[in-house]
């Protein structure tokens, strides 16, 4: 299972790259994408500004829709008809679709963050049959209520928690792809990848603030996912996904909990 | 299999109204659904005119993508959540997703409609397996041409296209949802709704230039999808659609060969 997020969205070449290489994995797989700036793009050409608080953003009526269009539409389809070309029998699905994911609204508290949705369910008899069926889901990180609402939710979670729920079924390999190539010590150096992660050295890590605040739900999310039965989480580049299916050699960070 | 498409897309009221009765129909049930005002409205607000020749629109890659985001994204979704609040286990889908509908891009003529699409082949084998696991399939009218290309394609023809492929499997019943009661003999009185209309009886009304420009299309598509297999074809208005479940009062007009 793979996440995508952020610039490999936006570049036709690196995304195009990227699927090559996921369509090259064998077995069953799915892919969770992100919306990269592209929900930004938008809403600034409609003279909406984006409203972020603490990096996260605030999901109002208008953005919803929006996010609805870009991530359930443009995005989502543009992957799919790509991975149809690479002969990958590709499924595009929100939350709501089949009720695969069903969320709760997040209640305001000292922030309201709007139409944002917690995970309450996935519904992995349905995502186990449309595997079945030979289909490769590719989902946005749009969530459900089951009272007609739409939800925008993390997709880092969203792909944790369909991992965790697959994991009764399946040997669950969950990789999460970003710009950089892995967990660093130091988010300025490259060379600084740590390519073996284990709980005690995140919390050491932790309590000397050397985990970059991006990565940090990342890793949680990570820690969360091994504990609950996924079989094996890397952090890497989107870019290394190729050699990681065809080589040995170390790449990203594996996250381990001992 | 229902199509509806135009006011009903952007009226909350009668959209809802719609689906609670397309909920209570019994069967293997299949929605497609056009895109309402809904693209054009965000191509003005974009400052995109949208470009029509002789009522059809030019799909250049802008609007293409503003397609995408509008029918595949917001409508798409939109409908699936609304549909799950009811309790049905509504899926959405394009021609892309599962290699559904395979078209070929228009070639130029007097006209080039640009990413416009003409259906070249139904996954009829997917779309029967994705109703054997219980879902109620909500199609847009995006196809792809497998080649990792989305293209526009007319939703009539799409929902015609997909009650043929069906009706090797199924006895298929095609209702064609729109703003009139029906076919009319003329179009500015509701009161001339023909209630039974022969091949024979449309010959010669459009003989006689009786019938609207607009229910062209959708008398041809009717009468090619009863000449290639499927059951019966009405068409009739979105509201009527409860009453033909419950009701054996004429509703709109039924289509038929002979």
């Amino acid at each position: 299972m793979v996440k995508i997020g952020g610039k490999v969205i936006d570049d036709p070449h690196a995304l195009q790259n990227f699927l090559q290489a996921f369509a090259r994995l064998r077995g069953n797989k799915i892919l969770i994408h992100g919306g990269g700036k592209a929900l930004s793009d938008l809403s600034t050409r409609l003279g909406l500004a984006p409203r972020m608080v603490d990096g996260r953003r605030i999901t109002d009526h208008e953005t919803l829709e929006l996010a609805v269009m870009v991530y359930g539409g443009l995005v989502n389809k543009k992957i799919v008809a790509a991975l149809q070309a690479l002969g990958q029998n590709a499924l595009g699905l929100s939350g709501a679709d089949g009720n695969l994911i069903r969320a709760k609204k997040r209640p305001p508290g000292k922030v309201d963050y709007g139409w944002v949705g917690d995970v309450e369910r996935i519904n992995d008899r349905a995502i186990y049959d449309l595997l079945q069926i030979g289909f490769t889901p590719v989902f946005c990180a749009l969530t459900h209520d089951g009272q007609g609402h739409l939800l925008n939710t993390n997709a880092d979670t969203v792909a944790t928690e369909i991992a965790i729920a697959l994991s009764n079924r399946f040997a669950v390999r969950l990789l999460f792809g970003l710009e950089l190539p892995g967990v660093l010590r130091d988010v300025n150096d490259a060379s600084s990848l740590i390519t073996y992660l284990t709980r005690k050295e995140y919390e050491a890590l932790l309590q000397n603030k050397r985990i970059h605040s991006g990565m940090l739900p990342k890793l949680e999310n990570a820690f969360r996912a091994l504990r609950s039965g996924v079989k094996n989480v890397f952090i890497l580049h989107h870019s290394a996904l190729e050699a990681l299916q065809t080589s040995r050699a170390v790449l990203g960070t594996q996250i381990s909990l001992i």
